[in-house]
């Protein structure tokens, strides 16, 4: 157990009007002592821990000066925001973040007033900082808007396009840019390779007063030079062209971590903005924890850990992750095959292909946090000749949905989607969930679609879509670790649209698209006790279906159920176009589909998150009995 | 009729090789015939004529330098290629534009292979040009990738995507700007802005040859003052430090009607080019058909026209078009509630809105073609406490998706989508039909999904998504005329998640989500000639299904058949998930659900299409018939 820190000026502030009472020497207390609260908060949760060390300074600048919750303050992705929800009433639940009926690791509307717009996905802050901007020049809630947005979230289509607009209408809107140089990898882009620029043309040095736009708002007793104000000059530069030639001003850079000089520029920016800004903010991912600052991911993503030495406490893992296993088949496939390629966006470390990267750096490409570019992109990449792999995970794919339907499914092109973090995902909550790929897939005329029940299945169809050259094809996996079971040697390629009958039995057919299949197996074996055998199968592909072996499990079964990881519209939903299609109900067939239900569920482990779904065992086994028109005696007992 | 152009020169070239063994004095007449024969085919067919005109010398000195379709040549969007189709071997066909059986409006790969990569929504090229030259550079297919991309298309955020991508990547890659100083509308955006203050700020002036970047690689004979260099240079000059500063060289800004300019220029980039490069070509929409050029949207979309008068010949219209049906419905709501406001990703005349800014300026918002930050800007702009009605074509929509679900669904902001051009559309064809909406919309939890199945329905629905304000609600309604009927004076909100009856009847009941109620009423006339007379009933919303009258169709008839314009996944599959869920197939019921089938659907009229898709009345009149055990004797006999 760690103990905890000493924080007697920050014990003082329950909320951020309370900051606004106190001297700017109390202010670096209280941001010194946010910082060790947020280690000590992050130690016992895991968590997001080097975004939130890195705007410590940028967080207690912004509540001092803003009048929150009046004035929004809008954090893009908001996993940098653990020190924010410390300042705005939530610090007695700092240690329950990420956690069952904790706190969310993100900002989130129905949480707290002081979290105006929620976030999770990159790149919305400037969208919604400009609606609110909007809304108040029309008599809406009233306020400024601040977006805190990173250097990484900058190469996102989204924020050019609101940057393009906001620079067009010229409302009052003030964008933080958080400049730390990393996205969640290493950044990539031409925009990161500017900002550094920016910043090595000018770090912190003399403003060059004769520079147009921005300086003109300073305000008198700044251009007069009282002390402050000179020191903050100094370390203001005046750059940023590609800004301005938005139509937006730019300030900067500051040293985000100068408490003195972030309010100075804060004080400056909100008596005299009149339009658009950026203030470019140089910082640290994990700056003040040296295990952090040392990380190569500057500790972006952390279990729980000893706050002494930095060391985390990972649980051990009995079976590969479904990530890894992608990676190593691809890489494996890559070796036979010169033409196959892969593409992330941003997402190298998550989506398993640094490993693929190491080995063929020159197939590797990462984009940027940019998955309407990458689809594109590698649908460019299959005309051209080559078998791209795109992979992404479900919950951001949803970015790239009209590339796929427009420049993939359309042109029939063979790119592979790779597509992680299917299902629901634990501690980052609904904002990741992947819930919809199987439905907004699926209806795609000329799509593969399939979903590996376990590891090894993983490794076949990675197999199948390196072999597939006929049109797009997918397969999703979930998050987490393997089921441990053994891996093919030399997986071959699939049958297209052919599922497997893992188990024989009769009355109840249970046909498995995903993962569900092992919570399908232990239903099956509590059936047992009851004397029903149902049969299992597992569908492999939600596009094409086995036509064959659904309507041969309809046939020969009082009762069919469906079980998916997905929303309705998906599998299940295609299975019940085919049965109806073919008359299957007009003679009657107790059919079910299990699928996910239709709430956004809160983050808890993904066991309980699929409890709330009622697509574990027990509910399995219920769902059958139902079926069946047998009554659970048991649970009535 | 329109008399045909002579065009001798053009006479000769069959393909662009033929162009390439021409002399420029000859070029410049296949040019100007060119144009002509482009006037000519419009005039008979109708389509996109501003666009083409606009581009007919950058065509013939694409194809005239370049070596297609070795060389890939990427026009986004792609209403601009008829001059390109004619060029390219599909002259014979070009009367046939946008016709059933006919080319298509767009590039399209199955088409030609000179159309290397399709296209009709915008600002895809460049994404798809990065992976024309990557594969290149990997083995792939040889040759260079230009795209050619209009101004209005830099406004989405997906253009700056890949531009940051290939900046940074630094490969040989063509893109030329066709700077039009027009989207479909007059264009928007700071981008806008920057690059007219380009133009004006070096219109066609001296080459500033002290500039870095782009002159370098100017050849000697450039430098050294050949008279057609000299020519060039004179006009040439160097800016665009936007561009350069994402790590894209420029040239610009030309003059891209001078076709001896864009030769000199194209020849030089061929020869020279070793990274990525953007050539800045001023253009004119409509250019060289007075008609076009004095239109306000430059002769963008036409039917067919007189030639010498340019005289659209369109047909009368007996019923409002569902467009301004909505633009009028949603101008009145807006006058009795100043919370209402308009978002328009660059299509205030596609969408309407045109008349609601004309009324309220102050409240009505194109972003530019920028879906993305369209619906984020609108969730922003909610949660400021402001009413937005998001205006996006259902395919446009797609664009939008990850927005829709993270800032919008889970959010619960009461944003309202209409969504217009919902099922197919006509002559855009595949690109552009609303097929996948109700699918995704639908598995949103808090989403209230409509479909109007009149223009009376839909001034209904205008007044129920203005009055909701619980949550996110969409309403869809098909590009066309009403069907008129009867204008309610003053439409009432409808009860959320109430349907309709609109014929009682027996045996059958057909349940239509949408428009197609029209043709079912004609189904169920054809009917009662056999003495069947089928329940109809108007669902009205796919979300949340009117559960009580469903289970009530279902309980009283033999079948019941759902019909909507949409891929399966929609409205059917969620009533199948009812139906399923509430144990009704285990009795047995002779369910059907009409979607659109598993292909995508080339032009014709809309009636055309939706035969193919056996969505019209004779097909709902068969699959009753056979639901019902019925043999169709009439068709036997």
């Amino acid at each position: 157990m760690n103990t905890r820190p000493e924080t007697p000026t920050l014990d003082k502030v329950h909320l951020p009007a309370d900051l606004r009472r106190l001297s700017d020497a109390d202010l670096h207390r209280v941001a010194d002592e946010l910082r060790a609260e947020t280690i000590s908060a992050v130690s016992e949760t895991g968590g997001h821990l080097g975004a939130g060390l890195g705007v410590v300074e940028l967080t207690v600048g912004i509540h001092a000066v803003f009048d929150t919750p009046r004035d929004k303050l809008i954090w893009d992705v908001s996993h940098q925001s653990y020190p924010h929800k410390i300042l705005t009433g939530r610090r007695d639940r700092i240690r329950t973040l990420r956690q069952k009926d904790g706190l969310s690791g993100f900002c989130k509307r129905s949480e707290s007033e002081y979290d105006p717009f929620g976030a999770a996905h990159s790149s919305t802050s400037i969208s919604a900082g400009l609606g609110f901007a909007t809304a108040r020049d029309l008599g809406g809630d009233p306020g400024d808007a601040i977006a805190v947005i990173g250097d990484g979230a900058l190469s996102a289509g989204m924020a050019y396009e609101a940057m393009n607009n906001a620079g067009h209408m010229g409302k009052r809107l003030i964008i933080i840019l958080n400049d730390n140089e990393m996205s969640i990898a290493p950044p990539v882009g031409a925009m990161s390779s500017y900002l550094s620029r920016l910043y090595a043309g000018a770090p912190f040095q003399e403003l060059k007063a004769a520079a147009k736009g921005a300086v003109s708002f300073l305000p008198p007793p700044f251009q007069e030079g009282a002390k402050r104000a000179k020191d903050m000059l100094k370390h203001l530069a005046v750059g940023g062209t590609l800004f301005e030639e938005l139509g937006i001003s730019y300030l900067g850079p500051i040293d985000g971590h100068d408490l003195d000089q972030v309010l100075a520029v804060l004080r400056t920016v909100k008596a005299r903005a009149d339009g658009p800004i950026v203030i470019h903010a140089i910082t640290k991912k994990g700056k003040g924890y040296a295990p952090a600052e040392g990380a190569a991911d500057k500790g972006h993503g952390v279990g729980k850990f000893d706050v002494v030495t930095g060391e985390q406490k990972k649980a051990k893992s009995n079976a590969p992750s479904y990530t890894s296993v992608f990676a190593k088949a691809l890489t494996a496939e890559a070796e036979k095959d010169s033409k196959i390629v892969a593409v992330t966006a941003a997402m190298p470390d998550g989506t398993g292909l640094k490993s693929f990267m190491d080995r063929f750096a020159s197939r590797c490409f990462d984009v940027g946090i940019a998955e309407q570019h990458a689809v594109t992109f590698a649908a460019g990449l299959a005309a051209g000749g080559m078998k791209p792999f795109a992979a992404i995970y479900s919950t951001f794919l949803q970015r790239g949905y009209d590339q796929i339907v427009h420049d993939v499914a359309i042109q029939r092109l063979p790119v592979r989607f790779a597509i992680d973090r299917a299902g629901l995902v634990g501690a980052d909550g609904a904002t990741h969930a992947g819930a919809f790929d199987v439905a907004f897939l699926s209806n795609l005329p000329g799509f593969t679609v399939m979903a590996a029940a376990d590891e090894a299945e993983l490794v076949r169809m990675v197999a199948t879509a390196a072999a597939h050259d006929e049109g797009p094809i997918a397969f999703r996996f979930p998050r987490g670790e393997g089921v441990g079971v053994e891996m093919p040697v030399d997986a071959k390629p699939l049958e297209i649209g052919k599922g497997r009958i893992v188990r024989e039995g009769s009355r109840v057919a249970l046909l498995s698209f995903g993962t569900r299949l092992q919570e399908a197996e232990v239903a099956c074996e509590k059936l047992a006790q009851r004397g029903i055998t149902p049969t299992l199968a597992d569908a492999r592909f939600a596009k094409p279906l086995d036509r064959e072996m659904i309507l041969s499990l309809a046939r020969d079964h009082e009762a069919l159920i469906t079980l998916e990881e997905g929303a309705v519209g998906g599998f299940g939903s295609h299975v019940a176009q085919l049965l109806a299609d073919e008359g299957v109900f007009d003679r009657g067939l107790a059919y079910r589909s299990m699928v996910l239900p239709d709430i956004f569920i809160d983050q808890a482990s993904p066991r309980d998150m699929y409890d709330v779904a009622g697509l574990n065992a027990e509910q399995i086994e219920a769902k059958v009995l139902a079926a069946l028109g047998v009554e659970m005696m048991s649970k009535r007992a």
